[in-house]
């Protein structure tokens, strides 16, 4: 089902969407939302987060989730990593691919994991020492999450020039691809395209580039679609919105995977997933967080009359 | 403050927003909405629908409604009409521009107003004639509203064709603009592009095109995005996205007004609207209409921090 797929959307819910989140998402549930967004057709799902559970008591099933992720074909399975220490975690599960978050903004990555970059950075170096160490390690892809790229609440706008900077210096240390994150909804879809364009013109056209964009401020979609004219392929997303912003009481999270599986496919773009599949597994999502508002457009409304999917 | 401007945007609130809404709102609420938003700087506002009391008992005080907004400088004060009648009475009014609504479905223009879309033509005849028969009535601008241009819930998609076979006849019956419009929030930003693209090659570059979506799906601000990229410059939108669809229990409406300005003015398109003057707006919507709710992300978020408005 995900071949010759045009874009490639990556499920983030079960990570960015329930890290805020006080109410433990028990782990049966958690497994049954995986296999069924898998089965319909999502290729890729980020299934946990390796912090301390200090940090966050809602991932300390990480390993047993992974375990259970890892026996579904075509998935790939990733898992957010925040430093040394949770990569070793991750390296020792066989995931498929290990996503190393950094902010571009240094007040950010102070407050979200309570290091310098440079620091940050110096442990990313150590992930990709570790990644190159053993055959079994070498089969992980590493990602790196470019968190406040697009704006930061502490320091307001940012220099794209920073973003090309760390870019640079993490394609150096061995990062396989790059998500540009707008981690707390300021991005435009100006900003979104000057922005990719900056970083292909710096990194050439062989860097994979990500999106990861959240919709506190509405313009998750738009931005997508800015991000799209500039040839981005792959994009994070969060099924019913999950992730709202405990800034921002009622505002959005994540953009919708359901609202953007059903924006590629109505624009002609085959994204392998079958979307009344995609919205049913909504109802695991409110059984394991009956407290969490589910958001998202296409659920209430349900797609037009007539309405074709890109590989049909 | 509206010279100058970059993209210009009309509040359809007033019309669109509460003609589906049972709950009749307030006249004076009406002036109050009106007068506060032309203050916050939207150019232009729908102020009123012309249907008969037995379609919508929302619009029966269209005359009072358009006295007081004509006392306002600087705003284009505009109404819409569904045939002759409507028309005849707007005239009276001195109103600065009526806006006919045609359906490019046949069997939507038949649901909506009750007769083929020739007949609809051959009313909008009638209308053009009647602006061209006093110097006072010359002085009104006349509007089209393609109403189902990008798809209908009874006819499911519609051929882009029929677009502008229906273009072509009200520009030759004298319209002075018209407005693209994605009636049922069936729309992706890939059609969008198209639809402009051929009505362009079409219509030529001296037409007014402006657009009117509604954001049912969650679409609307990336085919706003969409609609941008292809040279519109003129968007209709709902304060507080007020104008759910009643077949769709829970739907969004038109798209949200202090959301469209946001992304403008983030993208360094001067609107001459000031942002948190017309968020200060809805509290008149919420209470004139106590038990509609309110839409709207920039509202709940905030804009970001450092936020610089276009014209700043």
């Amino acid at each position: 089902m995900t071949t010759d797929i045009d874009v490639r959307v990556c499920e983030v819910g079960l990570r960015d969407g329930i890290q805020g989140i006080d109410q433990f998402f028990p782990t049966d549930k958690k497994k049954a939302w995986i296999r069924s967004e898998a089965a319909a057709g999502v290729p890729e799902i980020e299934v946990c987060s390796f912090v301390p559970p200090s940090v966050s008591g809602q991932f300390v099933d990480c390993e047993e989730v992974i375990e259970d992720a890892l026996t579904l074909e075509g998935l790939e399975v990733s898992a957010l990593v925040p430093n040394l220490r949770g990569a070793q975690r991750g390296f020792a599960t066989g995931v498929h691919k290990l996503s190393f978050v950094l902010s571009i903004s240094e007040s950010h990555n102070q407050a979200n994991v309570r290091c310098s970059r440079e620091d940050s950075l110096e442990q990313f170096r150590q992930i990709a020492e570790l990644r190159n160490s053993t055959p079994e390690n070498k089969k992980v892809t590493l990602g790196v999450g470019l968190a406040t790229a697009l704006g930061c609440t502490i320091e307001g706008q940012i220099d794209p020039g920073e973003i090309v900077r760390i870019a640079e210096r993490v394609l150096e240390l061995g990062a396989d691809e790059l998500s540009v994150s707008d981690t707390v909804g300021y991005a435009n879809p100006t900003q979104v395209r000057d922005v990719y364009r900056l970083l292909r013109r710096h990194l050439g056209d062989d860097v994979l580039l990500s999106a990861h964009f959240h919709d506190t401020r509405g313009l998750g979609l738009a931005n997508v679609h800015a991000a799209l004219e500039e040839g981005v392929r792959q994009f994070d997303a969060s099924l019913a919105g999950l992730g709202g912003c405990p800034f921002a009481p009622g505002a959005s999270g994540n953009i919708v995977m359901d609202d953007l599986v059903f924006m590629l496919e109505a624009m002609g773009l085959n994204t392998g997933v079958d979307i009344d599949a995609l919205v049913a597994v909504r109802e695991i999502v409110a059984a394991g967080l009956p407290e969490e508002p589910l958001l998202g457009a296409i659920a209430k409304a349900g797609v037009p009359k007539g309405f074709i999917p890109a590989a049909a």
